[in-house]
């Protein structure tokens, strides 16, 4: 039997009702070329500023790519055999780790990963069969040949993909000197820019807590050795980011929790958490106290404040011990905002300058908290579905849960949150098919005219990004 | 170019493929035109005394109701500027609200409040073109000659609606003499009813408690010092309701919670929060206990206890402080019903005069503990989606989780809940569009016989809710 | 007007559009006659052994089937009069238990017990008039006709049903001489096997705990006095289950809490348990650390170990002390995995021999915890929708939360957990035909390709809950 055949279907994610997929290949052929917004990501600047060949399939799209790996992994192969929390290996191995993700292509049906990487086969390196144990090898060169030519390094790619705006993922210490290059460099088309990520600087328990504290009087050239010179350095650096870019901070702790301590209490625990003295419960009001306090900092210097809370990281400890963070196994758990938000919104959620947008791996917090307060806070958007809700059927529920109480424009529009770099377009556009496909759908019940939905589906990809994000 | 029109498209809400829209269809046309039941609403019975005209536009559509203000507000209009909190405004005040409203028509896409508000304007008003900042004039004309007119009166819209029942909303306190005139006048074809409406008397720690208390004796002309004595003029006040028709007492706090104090306790709770002495907990307690009483006392007069809990009322104080409650930012929190409802379900829970309605604000109760407690106990329904959930996918997912645990007859009903007296058709028609395409798609999947479908729709606005509020 | 036709449509629970509609027919001709495998449920080993025709409908259909008895109690008919709690009653009693069923057909409309029922009805007894007050006699009438005929005696059925595989729900003291006679026996072409189910001797708190064990301590001739004779009295029953061809061990406990005990701890609080002086909170304690130890026993011999948590038992205490457990108002709680099971899965999660089955009434888990967890871990299986979800609406949740984060293979096949044993084709079926349903939505939306829709389907119902529960 020939091998199964790849190919993209163009209605692709589309309603399958052939009167509802009409409007929404409408829609989606007006929005399918727009350029991509690409506002929270995790593609590393350095790696456009080298600019090198991407080295081999296998570092491409499996070993740092957890959302590829975790399923193999519960398939029954080691992360070991997947190259995990290693650099690109030697050839032998790299081919191992591919084989074994062709070898387990079914275990991916009905995911997006695997959407993602059909998307990113067919389109971006021409391949036209299904992937197997069969032709792991061949698919393999295939790829390599491509990954060794001009038009497929990371600047070449980004331009073809039509990314307008990249956003990386950064620690407040960074000298963003990467960033400065690219700023300067008159061939890069794209603006590609820092985000301010703090959250080990805002975890007084954490093990690296003093130590990290420490670099940050280094970096921000300002004494740390108080509360008041901790938050000093913080807005030294939020400086430092706005300089080079950045257009937000963002923010991930167990829960959303806000919560402002008196000043002689945040000075107490904070000196307290210097010499290693903190407990957990203490630690963790010092941290909602010094959430409340970014908040603050972004009514004054304007960063977008993303926040992104409740996922127990590193599951299993066993793991992460052996092979590092981010190799699988955080775990969603459940979420409030109505409560620990009340602080931060009483203080800032109408001030013009402050933009929060809410992310969320706790679906039932969309229509219960996350659409009510962005329905009436004009600082606070609904985040698009993050992570695991980042899949067909999870974005028409989010779509269904949040539409009905917030409407589109208190949305943030589609954040790709990713590391692999060549699914940014693949994920770009599914989101895009999702949204013509809920707003054909209210077409279809005569719940919006198609030029409303027009509209719409195209400030999705460009006036509300633009807008949420201060681009 | 022109505007665009405004049409309401017969098959609006109805489900998208055409074989499961024609079983729709010919549902809803046997139950579009039936009265309408409505058995809990917050229009006020003055309204209906004094039949005088609407004020004008903004005050009618926008300034008191706080589900067109929050989303108005988050998209960056002050509540000042929309007249919240304020009676009818000078014209050129009024014709600022109305263009605020006409001018942000479009954040309004995809929300059950942009349908309710085009089937009003296009079916009670005449209005043909969709609005917006330029037109936003003329509509407000257009709307003013007509409530100008004789048959634009609340009384009149009253009987062109069709509503054969209407409850109000009211204070234990109340004389009710609006209700008792309404009553006698033999013009009014409509039965319009009070609801015993106590929660601020359940709220001991709540700073207007005493003097609500105090108020309460004068009322019920009982010595409220005593717990016993509160009960009392408790259930005295009730019988007053019951006497001016009320069908119904509802109520609202934190979360759902009945626990029984023993005499001695309640007794002490209630003589320490008479002095101002309570603390949050025991509060709480008391109110729990509370309302566990009330439901006995339910049993015994036989009203109708309906049940929403589960909302952070007034989430930003200072916008409280300013404009008073109701204006757009309560915001809701988990529920929990199983263990909350469990005194009180085993007590009361097979008594044959107890009839407890759950609302929700927390769609995740619907299949885990409202469907399965309605599915049992005798006195438990399950209440229409209710507030935010009063849209069409949220009624969908309210049939869909419900429906397959506890069937149609275990719920109320369609409640809508509502102060804006010329959305209740829309709101009632949407609801019965939406149950006849839930049970359209059950005719189409084999689930259900036409014939059954017809009789369940037509139950669902007729029996079903007679029956649940002892109509 | 002649009674309405009963007539099972060949396309029932299909999706309604004609073109998905296809596909799902073609999907499921391919599985709708593959074997029954039926890893969990509540039939009695005994039944089978004695194949004695069933005594009457009542008994057959109503009686036993809490999930017939709680809506009919709902419905305001008491248990009493539904002969709940009792055996085969006197032909009057049973004809009225009947009359009550077919009296109240129309309560049960879009719930899968009317479903079930009129499959049965159909497929097994002939029935081709739907049930009610009128003809309730009639249809009692041949029913028990055809009870009365040997090919409807329980081993004829469930040869007729394709059962190859069913599993029973035992205590750990029980002898399983019914397994055994029944596995000697040469007539049997089903293999049916115990499961062990020791939810009450890891209930410290219970009034009969301290019998229970001292029964244990007979059944496992293993001293129980100390906790670790408690652990060893276990392993020596699992071996004994074991040895009677059990694959599985189910556990069912308020929360799904493991945290392991010192030692010293573990003995000190059994001891106190054992002379009746241990608390709420240690007795929890020590139950998640017996949990804990079960899974431990589970990577040494072997046993699927499936969790099925979060219920409030016997909620209306007055009904349970007339009817006893199981009669309609267990109601489902919220539930937490992802803290609950980190100290097993940080132990054993990546262990080869352990399978872990994640069962859950709470839905919010499904995307959140549930999928997540069984997409990393290899021994982590997500449930199929269980009791109040094992329902057509509910069962597309479950495949739309859990695929996209776990595809298919991470899933356990369907379970049909039922005691009523001619519901189980049924049950089986509706399975099938969802799953269908959804595989062709996704060939559809060109998410999967149509061969691998067959494989999935075909492998739901074989291959996978081989694997799962070790076959």
């Amino acid at each position: 039997m020939p091998p199964a055949q790849l190919q993209l279907h163009p209605d692709r994610l589309l309603p399958a009702d052939p009167g509802v997929r009409a409007v929404a290949r409408r829609l989606h052929e007006a929005v399918a070329e727009l350029p991509i917004i690409s506002p929270h990501g995790h593609v590393p600047a350095q790696l456009l500023l080298d600019d090198e060949p991407f080295a081999d399939p296998a570092s491409l799209f499996v070993q740092p790519d957890h959302y590829v790996t975790r399923l193999l992994h519960a398939s029954g192969v080691p992360l070991e055999r997947l190259g995990v929390g290693r650099g690109p290996l030697p050839e032998a191995e790299a081919r191992t780790v591919w084989h074994e993700l062709c070898a387990h292509w079914s275990v991916f049906r009905g995911t997006p990963v695997r959407y993602w990487l059909e998307s990113e086969l067919a389109d971006i390196f021409g391949i036209t069969v299904r992937p197997g144990a069969d032709n792991a090898d061949a698919l393999y060169d295939q790829v390599a040949e491509r990954l060794a030519q001009p038009q497929f390094r990371p600047r070449a790619l980004m331009s073809r993909f039509g990314i307008e705006f990249l956003a990386t993922t950064d620690d407040p210490c960074d000298d963003l000197a990467a960033h400065r290059k690219l700023a300067e460099d008159a061939t890069m088309t794209s603006r590609v820019v820092p985000t301010f990520r703090p959250d080990r600087y805002l975890e007084p328990a954490r093990p690296t807590w003093v130590a990290d504290t420490r670099r940050l009087a280094v970096a921000a050239d300002t004494d740390t050795g108080s509360y008041a010179g901790w938050v000093q350095a913080m807005a030294v650096r939020r400086r430092h980011f706005i300089e080079h870019g950045a257009v937000s901070a963002d923010h991930s702790h167990a829960d959303a929790g806000t919560a402002p301590l008196e000043p002689v209490d945040a000075e107490r625990i904070y000196a307290a958490a210097l010499r290693g003295e903190v407990g957990g419960e203490e630690a963790a009001a010092l941290r909602r106290h010094m959430l409340l306090e970014m908040a603050r900092l972004s009514t004054e210097d304007g960063l977008v404040m993303t926040l992104h809370p409740g996922v127990a990281r590193n599951h299993h400890r066993p793991t992460f011990e052996r092979f590092g963070a981010d190799t699988g196994h955080d775990i969603p758990v459940r979420v409030e905002f109505t409560a620990a938000l009340q602080p931060l919104l009483e203080r800032y959620g109408t001030h013009p300058d402050l933009h929060l947008v809410l992310f969320t791996l706790d679906e039932t917090v969309f229509s219960r908290e996350v659409a009510p307060l962005a329905g009436f806070y004009p600082s606070v958007y609904a985040g698009a579905p993050w992570w695991f809700l980042d899949a067909p059927d999870a974005i028409r529920r989010y779509r269904s849960a949040v539409t009905e109480t917030a409407g589109f424009t208190r949305t943030s529009g589609f954040i790709d949150d990713t590391r692999a770099f060549c699914s940014i377009p693949a994920r770009h556009d599914m989101s895009r098919r999702l949204d013509c496909g809920y707003l054909a759908g209210l077409v279809a019940e005569h719940r919006l005219e198609e030029d409303e939905a027009f509209e719409t589906a195209a400030a999705l990809v460009t006036d509300i990004p633009r807008k949420v994000f201060k681009l």
